[in-house]
């Protein structure tokens, strides 16, 4: 071990309880990667460290400013896009300790949280109350609310319901220098200064380390149902989708998968899917009970005069559990295709959305690669799980020719990298395909106003 | 005229048509001031200039560099805090002429929109397609979608459907040093790179000039209708508030009146309020048909054992616009009073709305005057309307003795200046009551990244 690493070492110890610094290569090595599981990270963290309150944390960033080494936060490492990934190196700072709730209020409508705070948690605890926090990614059981702040994560509810950013009152945060940043307020409106806590929302750990988040509640909703719905072509699901709306009715959720999810899912969790059919849509409505079975009518009609079968439709938990099960297999159903299975995370206008889910099935099939569709169709939003072999070259490589064509077509209908899931270092060499020089320069300027010596989250994003 | 300002005006009507630069005293007088006027605003514009498109506000931008002179954008004028005055002189850059809707796109469900346009003809334009755009200021009819993004303008239904950041998907905007910024996407999701956009919601014209905006729409509710109900106490108004909500009903509109704002209402625009009551509340839902009747029963059941007395509810439109013409005659009754009218906006987390209405009553009380409070109580916000006579010192000096007295109260009540209104010229002396250093100091240095010379609105905000 280098001298220098062994004064870092040393000083973290010093500051932080001595079960709080991991050390050895095992440990460093572990936390050195996350669910994105890339494969050219080239250098692993110097250390691992542990906090449990802000006080630490500031000397965290003594410590890092010191010997002018990255801090890297990280919660549960779910991301999928290399947001927590330690290719220069430095400090992970693992945020597993601080994870409490530290208040409900149920008349504000805000509940006070620590950034581990696994997100289903979160659910559960304020539902008891009679109230809802509907960011939702499909992790809810392991990934945390800081997480989904740094990634502005939104989940299969973001079409009724926005994303994480609708949902940040105020945050505490600990800058690059170690001062304490307070953003917003703890009402539900603020047009009091510039919105810096939005800005905090999907910088992914760069700008600041978020230690406290107030977040907005909502009444949850008094009942809700699901129905899955089978189509022959994409193109007439997205029609049923745009009648649906067209009849002003606001489904909380609008998914959608495409055939080989389909197959896939019904392959490794048998749960009588319709395999021969293009695609189907899942969608979840909610609000007054009696306003379920008049929603349920209308969408039935729109979906069978589109030309869809076999619709099926929760009646109960348990069929709504099963429903939605088969949506989230996705990913898991991939993983036995392949030793490796990547997903990703682009949207567009839904008007192109027919062209997008066409697209990247020709880009697959031109590269050789199985690819699994999953997406929002509500939101224009597309995940494509594509299981392959790493060791195997010839795959990768057309892995990678075929994730900039996904690129350079989702930027040619007029989208966007990443809806939901963040750029982090697996994205941050396109970013500039959708986003023009003179924001990109703005937001180095934002990166360079805020963290001067590049010690947060370095080089990532952009 | 100053040589400078001779050659400032000759370049101006050089990039610009002649009709386009107005120049005479008067005209320079007339757009220095806003819905604030503000009584101490010691200087008027070099000019007034109306531009036509991006290019020639480009130029505008070179001239106002040329000159280091302020450029202050304006659409309709309506705001009140002092946001577009002229006390530092400068350009006045006026939307009227840019109030075009670009385009509506029901599939994706966006407007692209320029900053002029009025926010009335928005909204009636994209109900047309089902659609909706929620954020809504009482002066809808006036004011433009370009004050309502540089001022975060909420309004009436905020509580159940958020301000106007919540609606902003993407930002055309010229910079201090003319360069073009491209923010967002066209898409309803986005975590690519950080949030510009909601950086500029808010921000009063000071990091940026918006020349175009793409707006989030959502599908306008089936139905919707409104109730007035009154109470003998705040606090039994607001408990009855939080039943509802626990009851999990939703509203779009928790609105409130005071005794002082009935009784003016009604003495000059008589509608049937009943006087002898000490506050109203105004709640309007919204939804599907069949759900109206629904939740109807069970608020005016909780309404009732909430000792509320005489329920008013529409049954049609001509109602519902008879009601919300009783809350929205508030500000102009209280002109009726004395020659100027002040209006506010002070927000606190709702379990300390109670303590704020008394504490405003109390301290207008102790400075002899005449308040008449109206807010959004499911946001814990309030209006306070003070009418009083600006030639008359004592009451002006009690006024501002006041004013400083309800920031005072609504920070040490967890609360914030502005929920919807802006900070402006008007409070920008306070803002240090309710954001910390650290947050200023970030926003101070934003504003230097991106306007070094001070060019945008200058000693705005803070």
């Amino acid at each position: 071990m280098l001298t220098k690493n062994k004064n870092l070492i040393n000083d973290l110890k010093k500051q932080l309880s001595k079960e709080n610094v991991l050390t050895t290569l095992e440990e460093r090595y572990a936390y050195s990667q996350d669910a994105s599981n890339l494969k050219d990270i080239k250098n692993i963290a110097d250390a691992v460290v542990f906090v449990e309150n802000i006080e630490q944390i500031q000397n965290v960033v003594k410590i890092a400013n010191k010997y002018k080494i990255p801090i890297i936060c990280r919660g549960a490492g779910t991301n999928v896009v290399g947001a927590c990934t330690t290719e220069h190196g430095g400090i992970i700072l693992n945020f597993s300790k601080m994870n409490k709730i530290l208040e409900i209020n149920p008349e504000n409508m805000t509940a006070r949280v620590q950034p581990g705070l696994i997100l289903g948690d979160l659910q559960k605890e304020v539902e008891k109350f009679g109230l809802f926090y509907p960011p939702d990614p499909s992790n809810l059981k392991v990934s945390t609310i800081g997480g989904s702040i740094a990634q502005s994560s939104g989940g299969a509810k973001s079409f009724k319901y926005g994303t994480t950013k609708d949902y940040i009152l105020s945050l505490t945060v600990v800058m690059a220098n170690g001062e304490i940043l307070q953003t917003g307020s703890n009402t539900i409106k603020n047009a009091t200064g510039y919105n810096l806590s939005t800005l905090f929302v999907g910088s992914e750990g760069t700008l600041g380390i978020i230690t406290e988040a107030v977040l907005k509640l909502i009444p949850k909703p008094e009942a809700r149902a699901v129905m899955m719905s089978y189509f022959d072509t994409v193109e007439s699901a997205i029609k049923a989708v745009n009648t649906i709306i067209d009849n002003r009715i606001y489904p909380a959720t609008i998914d959608f998968m495409d055939k080989n999810a389909i197959c896939t899912v019904e392959k490794f969790y048998p749960a009588n899917l319709l395999t021969d059919k293009e695609c189907a849509l899942v969608i979840e409505v909610d609000g007054f009970k009696n306003s379920i079975e008049y929603q349920r009518k209308i969408i039935v009609n729109i979906l069978e005069s589109s030309g869809s079968s076999a619709i099926q439709y929760s009646t109960n938990d348990e069929e709504y559990e099963k429903i939605w099960m088969a949506r989230r297999s996705s990913m898991g159903a991939c993983t036995k295709l392949r030793p490796n299975v990547t997903t990703d995370d682009v949207i567009v206008p839904r008007e192109n959305l027919a062209k997008l889910v066409k697209g990247i099935q020709n880009i697959c099939e031109k590269y050789n690669l199985i690819t699994c569709l999953v997406g929002h169709v509500g939101d224009g939003s597309v995940h494509p799980q594509i299981p392959i072999d790493y060791e195997d070259k010839v795959e990768y490589e057309n892995y990678k020719l075929a994730k900039n064509e996904i690129y350079q077509l989702t930027a040619s209908l007029d989208g966007i990298l990443s809806g939901e899931h963040g750029v982090g270092y697996a994205k941050k060499d396109y970013i500039n395909m959708v986003i023009n020089p003179t924001a990109l320069d703005y937001m180095r300027k934002i990166k360079k106003t805020f963290d001067p010596d590049n010690i947060l989250n370095p080089y990532k994003i952009f």
